[in-house]
């Protein structure tokens, strides 16, 4: 089967990797950056990435490309507007950190009705053009929308797009997409900048003597402060509620620690989850197709469970 | 100059990668371990490690061996009693992760005049013999003991050793080392456990996304609970003060999502205190001398500012 056309825009970390992996997997690709230097750069890499939006959308409604947006969130109200104006009939997805936010942008532009949500779950502390890679996808899990009122057609596509890449699908509706990156994504972002500024507060002595653990604790708080911001903001709600969560393990902790110099269960606990995690299976979901009865909510619930779709047929 | 021998006493991760290393250097080298599984894995290997502690301590003493003590923290006032009976002459040091619990533990048995604490800054979430390597210290730092009062020969064969196996020397007092690692070693094990609860909190779902963010946050919860708690536990105070200062931070973070869906300015002290360890300049002590005058109380200084020993001449 000929593949489609991917438009990607937004080419950096993220957007440019899916940008390359897409290339790679054979399907015809060009994209936007807003950035000249990050477009050059795509440019002198191969890659068709142009700075005129217009033109750019303009392509994609003529070859009916499947639209990927990989620019960070606050970038994203005006880059829906450019889609509404010059290809608001193109199957749309995101590759953006949460979901439900997008998700009513997209609504607000009166885009929804192409649209799939997206969220491969892969990154470096690195960003921009010259950090994306073709394999960054391959082996993760890419979290694609099964929300209510979704369209197979769209749909489709972007889980096609999502396994070319080589990730493993993971399907999941808005809000509980936005509380679990809550948890494994954005709370140890705000963890890692946590520990690196109590681990500062010891000195150049103290790191000094840091090594791996605090080395690995940390490594994440070398993102550009940005980048994070954008990451783990729009989803606030669902990260307080984590932090909470966090504050009463530590807490707990802290205080078995004043009386009675124990750090109470917090180390068994911690153990059989990290345990749980390291030993977690993933289970294919091959009887579910898009389009059957009830198709979507049985997605959903397959999920839930540590189902994931490797393929299509 | 003919190296003199070491006597290893408990041969797990740490102290069988010292007994490696040493070997490795040139020193004669022995040791013991408690369980005979440990022992027999050592002896395997070509390491002559035996569970008989009174004839170990012997030779110990007839050779004027340095001892290594390697136990963890729970088995260390009965290895005292041990060196005290057969061995009380030897110089003396150890590998534990805390230095003012032990340096008290010495002083009960009388032992502290050839005593001399030390703390090699390495490790992996693994334990055992069977983890231990040879090249374990290369490169990291090694807390050694400059606390009032030390001798200039078992300090310059703790620091001997330290340099043969790889490492540079960080020296600094008990006290501050202990309050240094609280915060760079202890806290990222606390975290970690915290992180690995909190996400799992989020179910297969959540667990199924994680990637690379929560892999490293949560990777030194995979170490033995027992081990966790040996290294954090006897420094109960320290690391009490550095997990006040986490939560702070994080109590801090969380207030600002709740009034204004920010992360306040945690982003951004956590990447620039992140920088500054990537880019934290080791330089090197030449100029202080053991038995120098004031020798002691200078290398303590030149410790906090950053300052490491690399070679004795």
């Amino acid at each position: 089967m000929k593949k489609s056309s991917v438009c990607v825009l937004g080419t950096g970390l993220i957007g440019g990797s899916v940008l390359r992996a897409a290339a790679a997997a054979g399907y015809e690709t060009w994209g936007y950056n807003r950035s000249e230097t990050g477009a050059r750069a795509a440019r002198a890499d191969g890659f068709d990435v142009d700075g005129d939006i217009a033109a750019v959308l303009r392509r994609a409604a003529a070859a009916d490309a499947l639209i990927v947006i990989g620019v960070p969130m606050p970038a994203l109200d005006s880059i829906l507007s450019d889609v509404r104006e010059f290809a608001p009939d193109c199957p749309l997805t995101d590759v953006i950190s949460v979901k439900a936010p997008v998700a009513a942008a997209v609504r607000k532009h009166e885009l929804d009705a192409r649209y799939v949500g997206g969220h491969p779950m892969a990154g470096t502390a690195e960003s921009g053009w010259a950090a994306s890679t073709a394999d960054l996808f391959r082996g993760a899990a890419w979290a694609v929308g099964v929300d209510p009122g979704s369209h197979v057609d769209p749909w489709t596509r972007v889980v096609r797009l999502a396994l070319d890449c080589g990730s493993v699908v993971v399907p999941v509706v808005a809000a509980e997409h936005d509380r679990a990156v809550a948890r494994i994504s954005h709370l140890p972002h705000v963890l890692a900048e946590a520990l690196a500024v109590a681990g500062a507060g010891g000195g150049d002595l103290a790191l000094g003597l840091a090594a791996g653990s605090f080395r690995d604790g940390t490594r994440v708080a070398a993102t550009a402060p940005d980048l994070v911001r954008a990451i783990c903001e729009p989803n606030a709600t669902a990260l307080r509620e984590a932090l909470d969560d966090t504050l009463r393990l530590l807490s707990d902790a802290r205080d078995h620690l004043t009386t009675n110099g124990t750090l109470g269960n917090l180390i068994d606990a911690g153990y059989s989850e990290r345990v749980r995690y390291d030993t977690l299976q993933r289970w294919d979901i091959t009887d579910i197709h898009p389009g059957d009865h009830d198709w979507l909510e049985r997605l959903r619930e397959a999920g839930q469970r540590g189902g994931v779709i490797r393929d299509l047929t």
